[in-house]
């Protein structure tokens, strides 16, 4: 799902987005309640209408950038009371509050709010942290109205084995219509985040979406895939392209190298994107050098592209059966690349 | 003439420009001398190849750029020396350069090497300028090699007919594929501005294009149309849409404005541009507060589409007629709104 945070998924159309395959984008509720609010949204059709964009959109509950602000928020069993980013204005989310926003945000998959402790938590906080994030997500559902639209719940637990089995079982006996794995990419090592992905997806409903929060870099989805993870939201593909890299088969191109300067070739010579056929490398890094918006335009539409593919190519491989051996070789070129 | 400063009509792709009808692009002789080099540009395919636009270019000479900065450029006899924006290092264009530079960069018309003399320089000053322009050009045309690009004349002179007179008289003479009246747009009133244009413009040969280097604003564009100007170039609709500001018929509307907060409705009801079919006031005002890529973007296509469909209608009215009328009562209803 590449992220739409404040109703736009940087520098892309809703058009660019059906053109690259994009078959969801993700909103920030926390952004878009506190810019432009979500009675605004509900008021131009929903985020919907609001963006121009019709296919599915998954809106996360704005816990995340909230308790991503240590210093400014406070948390209570009612909810959590945070400073806004933009004026420091103050505001409380609960469960409710969050339910509520996400309806009029009109989103079609809605998430619960939950707690993602901070990464220095000790267990006892874990412990805590995830039974208040299951009455939470109680009563995110009991909240929840709208018929149209999905809920799910998210299992925290830190990297704790038997945590995250007691909040996957307190969230699962709740009842979603998905499940995600919150509390992982918080500054834990790749190894610490697999391993604990590894132990928590098996025993999540095999016949309900799982959702990974918070991977994007290509070789990380195609090990959290191989752990049976449907879903995952990303900011890497566009936020690397404001950075003037690319992600090619062969790694990530750092378009502001010297060696670009005079080169010719395409950007991807296996991508049939726009960026890719129209223009040189030399053009996009003379682009990305100059700080062009047609620089940072093209990179994401590249990158969201590569990305989008990359998801359907697993697909067509976990189907025909060969997605291990695939994957496998795909990740050592793409390790051994890059520039 | 849409702007395309570096190479780049900024975040419009070529597809962009073919799609609001935009029929001719300018580009920079300075900035793309400078960055990324015009023996670059030449490898990649000369300017067309390089920025993927095969349709017409115009280049300037470099001149007005070199002209602004006049605290570190030296004039002489030979050409113009000045420093780099970029990082200060010294170069010489010479009218021989700029010509070949514009050879390499390959567009399908080049600028002779001007004076665009200071806006406070005097009747000597001007006077003198004006004389070593006409050596430059004779010059410029000397050097010119490229059988397939037009070569283009200024006509200097300031404020004063007689001045005009004779620059116009000397260009001229020497011959050119078309002729640009330069050197006003520098700070002078409107008034004087159309008062000059309107005395030389009439004595620049009929059958040459007439190029006003300049005027951007819709107003200003029907005044020099009346004036028998054929051709103009533009940074005011794209730097406009940079500071969230939209051209419509009833005048500039600054999106940033309270009002368009809640305005479901679009940005300019009579244009069929992207920006004003799939999106509201509303959300583009989102876009340009949060200062998001997609909001330049579609306030550029917008403005660019405006312009480009202004210059069109223009031509309809002139061919049946009634250009004096139409333009008297659009001017006057542009005048009237805004906001």
């Amino acid at each position: 799902m590449p992220v739409g945070t404040k109703g736009t998924v940087k520098g892309l159309t809703p058009g660019d987005l059906r053109n690259v395959g994009a078959g969801i984008v993700l909103g920030n509720t926390y952004h878009l309640y506190l810019r432009p609010g979500a009675d605004l949204v509900r008021e131009a059709g929903g985020l919907h209408g609001f963006m121009g964009w019709d296919g599915p959109i998954l809106t996360d509950s704005g816990g995340y950038q909230v308790f991503s602000l240590a210093e400014t928020r406070h948390i209570s069993e009612e909810g959590v009371e945070f400073a806004s980013v933009y004026d420091g204005s103050r505001h409380v989310f609960t469960p409710e509050l969050t339910t509520r926003v996400q309806e009029e945000l009109g989103s079609d998959v809605a998430m619960v709010l939950d707690e993602c402790p901070p990464a220095n938590a000790d267990r006892t906080y874990h412990e805590d942290s995830l039974r208040r994030t299951a009455r939470w997500a109680a009563r995110c559902k009991a909240a929840h109205e709208k018929e149209d639209q999905a809920l799910f719940g998210i299992v925290q637990g830190g990297l704790y084995p038997d945590l995250r089995e007691q909040s996957l079982g307190l969230t699962v006996e709740i009842g979603f219509d998905g499940y995600a794995v919150g509390g992982l990419s918080v500054g834990e090592s790749r190894e610490e985040m697999l391993e604990t992905l590894a132990l928590t997806a098996p025993m999540l409903p095999a016949e309900k979406p799982r959702y990974f929060m918070g991977i994007g870099d290509p070789a990380g989805i195609l090990q959290v895939v191989a752990l049976g993870v449907d879903m995952f939201d990303c900011v890497l593909p566009t936020r690397l392209a404001r950075h003037g890299a690319a992600l090619t088969p062969d790694g990530r191109l750092n378009l502001k190298n010297a060696r670009f300067r005079n080169d010719f070739g395409p950007l991807d010579p296996e991508c049939s994107c726009e960026a890719c056929t129209v223009y040189s490398r030399a053009y996009l890094a003379h682009l990305v050098r100059e700080n062009e918006l047609l620089g940072h335009r093209l990179l994401t539409l590249h990158n969201v592209r590569f990305s989008v593919d990359l998801c359907r190519q697993a697909r067509r491989e976990i189907e025909a059966g060969r997605f291990g051996a695939w994957s496998r070789a795909w990740i050592s070129r793409y390790q051994g690349g890059g520039g």
